[in-house]
């Protein structure tokens, strides 16, 4: 048997130029984009561990931490859940998933894996968590881990009080990790002032940085427990403490711990060198304008945001109920095909329910809002004209 | 308090541009580097499935296999071993380890948080395991997976007999997983005909692509029996039921599983057209060539192979041994400071005792290997020179 080369591979690669305004990746800079075509670098060569320490001190910023556990994990956003509740998580721990759309099942999913005794607490279909529910929650479960999504990209969700809840854990001497891949940039986080655990971040989303690495932090606390772990991590490529050693966060010398695409690294350090040129506050504001606009034209256009508190709603995902009688998909398709601009739909519960536009990085613009905002309204236009016409026939 | 923006991400981004010549990553060429500086793209988008296809197609034809769950982790050649063995391994399973460098240990160290009950067989310093100690090791430990490296990286050993050794796997009804990280395309792998259950290799070596995504397959038997697992792999980001229902492998509708980088996906693509177009058997002669060059220049200048028998040495990474009196690092140090050429040091059993050149790629050329002995002699000789000149004063 010869298996033959495949004669797809001999057609040239097409790739063609969009506009990402769905929960993400979102576009990355032309700046970002050329920075990987550099060279490759070798993963223990000193100007890539310089570029590490680089985007460490970039993460720190962005997480606004001293931590010295501040790395990034090798793989996608999913990739830095894992790794958060792996490095945590001993058979039998209870954990408890605060829910308010799927990351927090899908926490559940990988913790359950990872031996853990899962419990949920869930808010009400298009509401935030309250305080009091999650503190009732910490009473009935007396959690050692409790999980969050600061901004949850299914339901648009924003959860406030993530100070309170750090409080919280300290008095139940239970970690805090905190899911902040589609929220950071787009609203305040305060890791080390909010008493945060473990948080980590999407490099595609207002960080403006390719897909496939994980800014990730662990406190000196949750460092400390994970330390004294009565068994290791039950999976080495996750395991922080061999991570951080090749990251140089622990002052001990470099150990090789995989290969790192120091392609992505220089999409990463570019992304965040223009995120910390922006500044951090400027760039939350912004993030927070274009929501507000977006918001509003919404509303002027007779369309209904599907998170009902104005305080709940996340400025970088932003979730618009599908208008009765609307195709959701025939309305994304013809924002495609006629513009190349991503509308997306829901995601797990709000699937077929809500459109998802994203507000994040390079697309975080008042332009950019304007567009989204015109385009949304002539495809829902045409598509209801469509049916309408359909239904003469 | 507030974490200031880091002055350090203000200064410009600076890539060196390097000759690769150790045990990887190696160059990619300018197609593939231009090809990642294209538009990111959705990772459910049909233009980037497409790209996943033809990259699914490609790993195909490298392995020589027909296998349904063809596809890639999204990280580190590392993750590649990951997802191996935690799909395969239940609690308790015997997991034995054929070991002729660092990779055997690795994996067993992975293994072992997977809840293995993990053997070895061990082949003698600077040899390949022969048939016998394999079949020796299966009698007495009587394994549920079988692991093996058919080249070693630290060591420079090529293991032969991976085809006795799939059939040996069948009599004793075990898995067999090929780590191919360092030799596919140095070497023959015919995954299907050979009868090898799992194998996965690294992007960034013989292929030309970047680090960061981890080709792997795994056979229709290894498949069914994942599917006939009594628990779930005990990581969801490893999961290749669901990895392949993202990558199309089943004939299922695709379900988003992570967020896959597209950045990524250009570069391995067109590093997989190019070596589809030079075809598997032309890639694997040449670098065969380059290597019998290398090893007639090493013993020409008076060096010596580390791994004694010819069969036995693997030609995608050379081990030389260090002469008697010579520091390695200084010789390597000479070569990229005067050069910009890396050329390794060993890798644990061999740091300190070897060189390693890497041949891979776009650096298997004779004009290389003629190169880097040219260079490895010159900063041999000026180090002894030094040496020599520091003893009379």
């Amino acid at each position: 048997m010869e298996v033959p080369p495949p004669l797809v591979l001999k057609r040239p690669l097409f790739v063609p130029s969009k506009t990402l305004m769905g929960p993400g990746p979102s576009n990355c800079s032309q700046r970002v984009l050329e920075a990987m075509s550099n060279p490759v670098l070798g993963h223990m060569h000193p100007e890539c561990l310089q570029i590490m320490d680089e985007v460490k001190e970039g993460i720190k910023y962005i997480f606004q931490t001293l931590n010295d556990a501040t790395m990034c994990i090798s793989g996608a956003g999913h990739s830095g859940m894992e790794a958060a509740l792996c490095n945590l998580i001993e058979d039998n721990d209870v954990v408890l998933m605060g829910i308010s759309g799927v990351w927090g099942h899908r926490a559940a999913d990988m913790a359950r894996r990872y031996g853990a005794d899962v419990r949920y607490v869930e808010a009400s279909f298009g509401r935030a968590l309250t305080l009091d529910e999650i503190r009732a929650a910490f009473e009935t479960h007396n959690p050692r881990v409790f999980f969050i999504a600061q901004g949850d990209s299914s339901t648009g969700i924003l959860q406030r009080h993530i100070p309170e809840i750090g409080e919280l854990c300290r008095q139940y001497d239970c970690f805090l990790v905190v899911d902040t891949v589609a929220s950071l940039g787009g609203t305040d986080f305060l890791m080390d002032e909010w008493k945060v655990d473990v948080a980590y971040t999407g490099s595609q989303k207002s960080l403006g940085g390719p897909a496939g690495l994980t800014p990730i932090s662990f406190s000196k606390r949750a460092l400390s427990h994970i330390k004294q772990r009565k068994t290791k991590p039950k999976v080495y490529y996750f395991d922080i403490l061999l991570i951080g050693q090749y990251w140089g966060c622990y002052g001990t010398p470099r150990i090789y711990h995989h290969t790192i695409s120091s392609t992505l690294l220089f999409g990463l350090r570019e992304a965040l060198s223009n995120f910390c040129a922006m500044g951090l506050k400027n760039v939350v504001q912004r993030h927070r304008e274009c929501s507000a606009r977006l918001q509003l034209g919404i509303e002027e256009l007779g369309l209904e945001l599907f998170v009902q508190q104005e305080k709940d709603r996340l400025p970088t995902v932003n979730t618009i109920k599908v208008p009765f009688g609307v195709d959701w998909k025939k309305v994304a398709d013809y924002a495609m095909r006629k513009y190349n601009l991503e509308i997306s739909g829901g995601l797990g519960p709000t699937v077929g329910h809500v459109f998802r536009i994203g507000l994040m990085g390079e697309n975080a613009t008042l332009e950019k809002v304007d567009m989204v905002l015109s385009i949304l309204n002539e495809a829902i236009q045409s598509i209801k004209l469509r049916a309408v016409e359909r239904s003469k026939i």
